[in-house]
């Protein structure tokens, strides 16, 4: 199965260049399990679903070393039909997807709980596109079922969930969301926004909560 | 039908919440025709989806004029059943998205001529997810194939199609894209980023090229 992410990092500050060309060092132990290719507007990663997730969170915590004000963005995808599959990045089916959505939740609950912490609190929001598959609708309920039930979930807004805690599992989250939910081989996308430190991210002064 | 969108504008400088503020002016035009409403991580707007780009395209140049290094990061979404349609806010169906995929391809062509240009060069990328009819395929190689004629085209990426040019008929590109391919009245999302200004996204140097 293909699955790959263009990935952006953000940096609110004048040294902008300095903190993202400071963090890429910690995509380093990924380099022999994922192809990495980077332009002036992202960097594409493409390699097995999970693995995207962990490299994703360990860049982002990087670059919030460098500054108090920062923001990934990103868009993921699995079984796109227009792209390559590739057999040693991944299996062409999620297996564990094929089990009722029920059990699924649980699951996702389940591998939840051993995701490290970063000991860096975040604020997200992402959306779930399961672009093939009978029921989409019930697809997107159970993950918000499942969302509910991660401890890192702070509110249903229109269009996408938002979610709030430190990094390590909110991501974690973000990456059963798109491993345990949608057709085990179909195509399905994500798009996904991590921010950390007080932002003014469209208009207002952040919410103020501790950070 | 209900269409939004969730957009974020990231200023990469140090004074990036002046920045925001400044350009939210923007968007006073538009109070009447959008629902908006903003956290710390993005602005919701709510309207006809034409006009959600117009409010895009002016939010994006007003918060360049405050600094040379920008970006727009945006979810929009039409016809998502879990949202209530709003008669008030835009048609049910898109009734030209009946039209044979060459026509809407002539269609998007013609429309996006008249894009006004606003004098700030950009980059940009974007996926187009539709996310109910029968050939979703067909209806992304319909759009990359009018993208490949509207003069703002720069290279097909993986997961996504990267556009260069001035930000008004490059975001008007997006948004003939989003309003000319997908089911007429089914759910299609898009996820959007536009650049001004040389950045490191996530790596490297910017690509020196001129702005």
């Amino acid at each position: 199965m293909f699955s790959g992410a263009q990935i952006s990092l953000y940096p609110l500050t004048d040294g902008h260049i300095q903190v993202v060309t400071d963090a890429l060092g910690a995509l380093d132990p990924y380099q022999h399990r994922l192809r990495i290719e980077t332009d002036d507007l992202s960097t594409l990663l493409i390699g097995p679903p999970a693995t995207l997730f962990d490299a994703m969170g360990d860049l982002f915590v990087a670059a919030c070393r460098g500054t108090s004000r920062c923001v990934l963005s990103a868009t993921v995808s699995r079984g796109y039909p227009g792209e390559p599959a590739d057999p040693a990045r991944g299996p062409n089916r999620l297996v564990h997807l094929t089990a009722p959505i029920e059990r699924r939740i649980e699951l996702a609950v389940e591998r939840l709980a051993g995701a490290p912490r970063k000991n860096q609190p975040v604020a997200a929001q992402f959306s779930l596109y399961p672009l093939e598959g009978v029921l989409p609708l019930a697809e997107i309920d159970g993950c918000i079922a499942f969302l509910k039930r991660s401890g890192q979930f702070d509110r249903s807004k229109p269009l996408c969930t938002k979610l709030r805690g430190d990094a390590g599992p909110v991501i974690a989250a973000i990456r059963e969301s798109f491993l345990c939910f949608g057709a085990p081989g179909g195509h399905v996308a994500l798009d996904m926004t991590v921010a950390a430190g007080k932002l003014a991210a469209a208009g207002t002064e952040a919410e103020g909560r501790p950070d």
